[in-house]
């Protein structure tokens, strides 16, 4: 049966693009190295109809499909189990920019696309594709699409979702829906798009999709504020959508202790405001687009943080003068999860609570470890615009760190999902669940919501190939 | 069974919330009087756990229930069929506010909400709730919802759902979905918001939602232009995303003969460079929002028309001087439906199709009509930042508009869809399917995307029960 299946699927694609012997680490591992499988095969078609080909082959067998793009996901949703059974379905020879319409402001890519290969792409034709995240020069739209990947001008733009008007997508029986469009209303009938849109390649293949673009800003000015407490964090960010309007494209947030990390580990990084005694306990990142000119963003930047003084919610504030000092400011925000890298191995969070009620989750849960596994350092940052942070959590001091994992990551997780899901919020923002999180969604999901779930699964692939135990455990 | 199951709705809500007698035309015929049905009851619930008992006794009886809002759809999606055997469940008494939230710039509502009072709710919390739409102060958030109504400021804020952080859901077997979330990023698991958001009520019911909100822009000015043509409009169109970025907040289109309407039969209103000879094919009407002061939006507006004068897209245009003009400006565009009415019965569509294409399509389209039709009159007006046409079809001068309706209205139908599919539009883009064009829906979808709408109908809904015959045919 299997080699009958490899034969076809060779047949399909042709014999390069099946790969099973040699180093196929690169697909079978996940990117944090927290998983390796062992597939069947790792299958690159290159075109949609070879897509569906293959699931049609893989339906008969019956094994099942690792949709794949860059394979730089964080909650392992993109590789195999160790079974040696599953076959990996790699887009990345699919990259194909099929065409850009300027007048309706979209894209049409194929899923392998490289995400900042379609940002300079947008940038060649004098527009923008905002979508901006850590693994740029390595994700794949489709896998951005799969995983609904957030980022870092969410706060304006959206998340992957709501930038995107259409999908193709290869259903689990191998029937290929054209869902591709450039509308922007579009009410007949159910919004099949953004079903597929999150479901981790557990309910089709994503092959294509039309993306939303817009003009260039005439100008993008950054500003770094230090500011005294989360709550003033919080009243800044009402601030700047007041004063800036559509304008605020970031809005991050960053612990002391996190920058802290970034100068002991990045000491040629200046850090503006955090390395001296006593410095404040968050840092702002602030983004102003402006669609008129650097001269505009930089008066009504100006005049936000003017009121952000006399309201108190700054106690200090630079406004980047130079593009290189504006990558500077970004770059050390950047550098927070090598920096806690460099400190060592650390439990990592992506969570999301409602702004206003963020300031009292931190004080909570900031509190509540402390207390429970006392000298444990908080590294917190994260996309505050969007409510999201990146809650990490780093052994004592002078700890061992793989010990201190081993012995306190589950109760760290249950301390801190718990306070999530007390305060309504998600423990997963934008790095989607996967295998790695699928054990919470059956934990923290409602049962009815969880039904639905079931249900949509059982109904779209009732065969269970696709991606199975990712997001719903098997 | 019948009257067992009227005992046990008149338990669940009070006798005084099942109505069965007396002119319940309100409840059983559509807004535009298309459709004449007989409900078994009318059922008005005042909480979600009645909604839920409601729709348990429904299900254990086998009786079909059609979900109303304000009831008033164009599509015909909220009023029973002819049988007597539907229940009405209207959703109007669960019109509370539960909660506004400041700092995250949300709102939970009830169902029930007629729009204009959140508008209102908003504003007096000196924030902006930007859905609006010809029928705000009849329909209600949650037919809203189910419809994915869009309206007058799309361009800048999307449709009802892009304007949705969660659902309250009442399934289709009576169980409660407690989806609301004041979460901009949530990657846990399917997309069940955007399922039930334009579903029609054939999925579930929605009894409450969180709905964003936004700052209050500090002034907003409107201005009116001459095109020489479509394809200008569609200039000034990427000019004014260009130059005012999110600032564009309202991009209407309407063609003379629609504007000829309105000066026929409302004398009163003073509509700019219409009414002469010779005069132009088509207006815009632009809105500009911004976040710092009137002068500055002023300003904009100016140097936008400035450059759109040079370029030959603009022939004329006025900015107003005044709110009062402003509202004026609007209110010619808005008084279109009327004065067509006026002229007598016509052919609506309400259609979307890439900006990029609608030159192409409203010549190819229009020329194709007065071939077929010769005399047909086209009244074209609607959003065109969002690619969305009114693209009315009206009796030739003089002829008996009832006949012609009568006569033509299929042919008329067909051309006009048959038109849109070629251009890759949409045959709804932002009235719904209902029971109305629920034809088109099975004529025009591919058979895979039927095929996934029929699954996920049949795995939620398996008794059939939710608004049957909406979007999905019988």
């Amino acid at each position: 049966m299997t080699t009958a299946l490899l034969d076809t699927l060779r047949r399909i694609v042709g014999a390069a693009h099946v790969l099973t012997e040699g180093d196929l680490a690169a697909y079978e591992q996940d990117w944090r190295k927290r998983s390796h499988g062992k597939s069947l095969a790792v299958v690159r078609p290159g075109s949609t109809a070879e897509v569906a080909a293959v699931v049609r082959a893989c339906a008969d067998a019956g094994a099942a499909i690792v949709p794949q793009g860059g394979n730089t996901g964080l909650s392992v949703g993109s590789t195999p189990d160790g079974s040696g059974t599953q076959v990996v379905l790699s887009l990345t020879r699919m990259n194909a920019v099929r065409a850009i319409d300027r007048d309706n402001l979209t894209m049409t890519v194929e899923a392998g696309c490289i995400l900042q290969a379609l940002q300079e792409t947008a940038e060649k034709a004098d527009l923008l594709f905002p979508l901006s995240l850590a693994a740029e020069g390595s994700c794949t739209i489709g896998g951005n699409l799969s995983t609904n990947a957030g980022g870092t001008q969410v706060v304006r733009y959206g998340n992957t979702r709501e930038l995107c008007l259409g999908l193709e997508v290869v259903t689990p029986q191998g029937e290929v829906w054209n869902g591709l469009s450039g509308l922007r209303k579009d009410n007949t009938g159910y919004d099949l798009r953004d079903l597929y849109i999150g479901s981790e390649g557990t309910l089709g293949i994503i092959t294509a999709a039309t993306m939303k673009l817009f003009p260039q800003p005439a100008a993008q000015l950054t500003a770094w504020a230090a500011v005294p407490s989360m709550a003033a964090a919080v009243r800044l960010l009402g601030l700047s959508h007041q004063h800036l309007g559509a304008g605020l494209t970031g809005f991050e947030v960053m612990g002391q202790f996190a920058l802290s990390l970034v100068i002991k580990h990045m000491p040629q990084l200046r850090v503006p405001f955090a390395g001296l005694d006593g410095a404040p306990p968050y840092y702002v990142l602030l983004e102003n687009s402006d669609s008129e000119s650097e001269e505009h963003a930089r008066q009504r930047f100006e005049a936000l943080l003017e009121l952000a003084f006399e309201d108190g919610c700054v106690l200090d504030a630079v406004v980047a003068e130079s593009l290189s000092q504006a990558h500077e400011l970004w770059h050390i925000r950047e550098s927070i999860p090598l920096a806690q890298a460099e400190e060592g191995l650390n439990i990592k969070h992506d969570i999301s609570i409602a702004a206003s009620r963020i300031p009292a989750f931190v004080e909570h849960t900031d509190a509540l470890l402390q207390r429970e596994i006392p000298g444990v350092r908080l590294v917190n940052f994260g996309h505050l615009g969007d409510g999201n942070l990146h809650y990490n959590v780093q052994a004592p001091a002078g700890g061992d760190a793989r010990e201190f994992l081993r012995a306190q990551e589950d109760r760290v997780n249950a301390l801190v999902y718990d306070a999530v899901a007390q305060f309504d919020g998600s423990f997963s923002a934008e790095h989607g669940v996967g295998v790695l999180k699928a054990d919470k969604l059956a934990q923290y999901k409602s049962p009815v919501a969880l039904g639905l779930m079931r249900a949509i699964k059982q109904a779209l692939d009732p065969q269970g190939i696709m991606n199975p135990g990712c997001i719903l455990q098997k």
